[in-house]
């Protein structure tokens, strides 16, 4: 009984979240801002791609970072260190972003100013999913120490993302993973066959180059 | 309005879920049967731990694997493929397992005829945290290639857990990773000062021995 008054009520919830992320989509559009929410498990690597991206795009673009943490707020002052402006959501407890939540993050930022914002959602293949966040583009990493089995077992998370980025391929030369690029890539396009995918190392800065001069374009044609 | 509804119905259900828990580790122990909840992120290695932990254990006990997964049966089949009596839960987009869905899992095993029973739970460090599965031992897996700050960002699951298993250790000699054991042990500590900590790989099998050991001497006292 219980568990179907949840079930119920997470859809009433996710249906008033699909219409504040549809208004919020056309705001920042009108606004040119754009916004992007980038997902992973922990550990994968979303800080280290976003003090990568940042550098190399911070001389085109005015940009923020509002983080999301359970606890903590670690990953922001690592952020603002590097010169980004970053604010730090504690979620307290809860398992992902929502749209209300991201708005409280705009409000604090003068998001009219910014051309473009990164979320970092919470640490998780499961929950971040299912909640739309309002974001123009859904971006994911997938680190190789995780496994190249990875979208069999959280599919949903491959299909709403617009960008996979694997990350630190670094790790592909040793002996210590026999990840597989090509049976990734192949169970990736059985769930999302048009996802755009990057294999960057955010340690060595490897193949970064390559996702942000697409973002740059990406931006460029929202915001104009 | 609708994000505190949302509050309310968990906590009822989380409720309902501690006194099931309470139950359900009250009738087995009489059954002297020793259930573990195993949790991480997602490719932190849990089925391969488990693969090398149920080679070790076989001679003594009479085991089973419970598998939880949001789709897909792929690490059922290689628990199953070892010998080791496995069944999968398709959790069906829920981020974690409650008691009920772990009843359920058990009545399809014939629990009564076995020693050890093994949950392992969706790859997740924040929806897992926050349910009792009614196990007797809460352990978690965290890998080195996910770095030594997790526990600053994800304290309940650090927090709710009997045994840290710190896995891949064979990392730790690379260059890959400055991921810190002793910076990681001290960040545990604050949160949990009692946890157990063990340090294996396992896909060199290093400090398995030291972790069966362990977990055989702790069955034997609870089923005796």
């Amino acid at each position: 009984m219980t568990t179907v008054k949840l079930i119920k009520v997470k859809e009433d919830i996710q249906a008033d979240n699909d219409l504040l992320a549809q208004r919020l989509r056309l705001q920042l559009k009108e606004q040119k801002t754009f916004l992007i929410n980038l997902m992973s498990s922990p550990g994968a690597g979303k800080t280290s791609l976003l003090l990568q991206t940042t550098a190399l795009m911070t001389k085109d673009f005015r940009m923020a970072v509002i983080e999301a943490d359970i606890d903590s707020s670690v990953d922001a002052e690592r952020i603002a260190d590097s010169g980004t402006h970053a604010i730090q959501l504690q979620t307290d407890g809860f398992c992902h972003l929502d749209v209300p939540m991201v708005q409280q993050g705009l409000s604090s930022l003068d998001s009219t100013v910014l051309d473009l914002i990164f979320i970092e959602n919470v640490g998780n293949l499961v929950c971040p999913a299912e909640f739309d966040t309002g974001a123009a583009l859904n971006v994911m990493i997938l680190s190789v120490p995780e496994g190249d089995d990875k979208p069999l077992k959280y599919p949903l998370m491959f299909s709403v993302c617009d960008v996979l980025i694997v990350n630190k391929i670094d790790y592909l030369g040793s002996s210590l993973t026999d990840f597989d690029l090509s049976l990734l890539e192949k169970r990736v396009r059985k769930i999302n066959k048009d996802i755009k995918i990057f294999q960057v190392s955010s340690r060595t800065g490897e193949g970064i180059g390559g996702w942000t001069d697409w973002l740059t374009a990406k931006v460029s044609e929202h915001n104009s």
